[in-house]
């Protein structure tokens, strides 16, 4: 294989009661990335599309991804990547976890497939390090399993791929603010009271259940956030509003998507999740911030390949 | 029908990674209890075998559980009530979720079944709130339920009832020491740093999928106790020698019953845990303390009728 081009999803991390293990693939929105074998040995980014990031391979997460990959799988050959970039930085629906990932992915391709997709997660997280300080796989492990996620440790990686119930469809709201992961996660409190953290895991574990059970309530009754949202709400205009309405028009629930400000909220089915867009939308018609709208199924394959020659 | 006998199982709280939360139900080992109908009104405890216990009904739970029970659905009749007790309180393997569990079990039956499960656990919680001064149904739940059971919620009570895999065998070591909940529960920290916190609702989530997927390895991996162990093993002689033996005789997981100083072991299959039993066993030999042990299958019932008429 000389060149491959995967389509590299958004994701969504957290997931309401799953702080910094819970994460699910969209469908639909997300980067495409080229690689190819170059004569050149290391790593050009040749070519970036959609949204300005930084072409210096030490500096961009595609970059940082690959060279761990390479460090690891030493290669006779050089990569080009030309990354058209379709997930604006800072969303919150796992931008910088597209380049990673697919980078990392298509590059292990183009070199014979030698890693596991563990290997894969590691080497990503080293891209997604230096950009959110921290290497939370959660939006990595969803684009290497595809679907929904639990990424149950980092050290060594465990992810189990979660079942998806049918009809789950997700509505991500991104009002077009910045907010970088490492400042979302300076508002966090370093210690949680034993009450919360309790209430936080009897949700989760009442979320794995649910989707083991295709069980719709108790999928809605688990979205609960009591730990994470009560801080990072404040730095998402409108969200309990956006929350409250997405509840009103029949979502299951609704949440801080990563580390937002994109706003997520599941629902039972396509016209539910219209009704719950339509009205999450309307939020923001008195407001001068422009929004983007995705409505998506949850996607079972993470990072794809569209073509390889 | 005028009386009533159960059989009220012995069962494990906590699970490990589930503090507060999971539960399960034990075979073989519990008290028998009888309740029939008096003409006098209210609720007399006319035999208590087995264990010391008070008969006064209002500092017995199980007279203050069906007190509470008997004040929602009142009653022209009175109660009688036999115990015979086996499961030693403080044990840590729900002596007194036996007592408040079996008897508002078995007074509902006598009036003809007008309460539900969830009903029953909040009559039930008012006798355990009694002897630990927390309502925390992790006992009840599974003896109401049957089996591993999750308490999603206490307000509303919502029990999520989990799959057992089939060869789920639990070792249970009981050190004759006392240790009332009440003062294991002051050894616990009111705060948890996010870090251990988040770690811990990993494994409870990857626990609850290894309960669904039948997944022995995914099971004994999640079986860590990040928050509570560290501090309430030192209540329990032994404790991390006992753990060390249990792992090394191939138990999937070993971590404190309730709050101790119950010791429980996981393991796949009766062989295993016979192995388990005896190295665990052992290690109390030099001491002068005297052990229990059983060996049981999740028990898929919870309280159970023996006889009736």
């Amino acid at each position: 294989m000389e060149e491959i081009k995967v389509f590299c999803p958004a994701s969504v991390a957290n997931v309401s009661c799953g702080f910094d293990v819970l994460g699910f693939c969209l469908d639909g929105i997300g980067d495409e990335m080229i690689i190819r074998k170059s004569k050149q040995k290391g790593i050009q980014i040749i070519k970036i599309d959609g949204h300005q990031l930084t072409s210096n391979p030490k500096k961009n997460v595609a970059g940082i991804a690959i060279n761990s990959l390479l460090n690891q799988y030493q290669s006779e050959f050089g990569f080009e990547i030309e990354i058209t970039k379709r997930i604006k930085p800072g969303s919150g629906i796992g931008s910088s976890a597209a380049s990673s990932a697919g980078a990392v992915f298509a590059a292990n391709k183009i070199l014979g497939d030698p890693a596991s997709k563990d290997d894969l997660i590691n080497f990503a997280m080293d891209g997604e390090k230096f950009v959110s300080g921290k290497a939370i796989p959660d939006n990595v492990s969803p684009l290497i399993y595809g679907g929904f996620t639990l990424t149950r440790s980092i050290n060594p990686i465990d992810v189990i791929k979660l079942p998806v119930p049918d009809e789950l469809v997700a509505v991500i709201i991104h009002p077009q603010i910045e907010i970088k992961t490492i400042h979302s996660r300076e508002v966090l409190k370093e210690n949680v009271s034993m009450e919360l953290a309790t209430k936080q895991w009897a949700n989760l574990a009442g979320m794995i259940s649910g989707l083991y059970e295709n069980n719709y309530d108790l999928i809605s009754k688990c979205l609960v956030d009591e730990i994470v949202e009560p801080h990072r709400s404040s730095l998402i205009p409108e969200f309990y509003n956006l929350k409250n309405k997405a509840i009103e028009a029949g979502a299951l629930g609704c949440g801080i998507s990563g580390s937002g400000p994109s706003v997520f909220a599941l629902t039972k089915g396509s016209e539910v999740a219209n009704r719950v867009a339509y009205e999450m939308k309307k939020v923001f018609t008195p407001h001068n911030i422009e929004i983007q709208c995705y409505i998506s199924k949850i996607n079972p394959n993470g990072v794809k390949i569209i073509s390889s020659k």
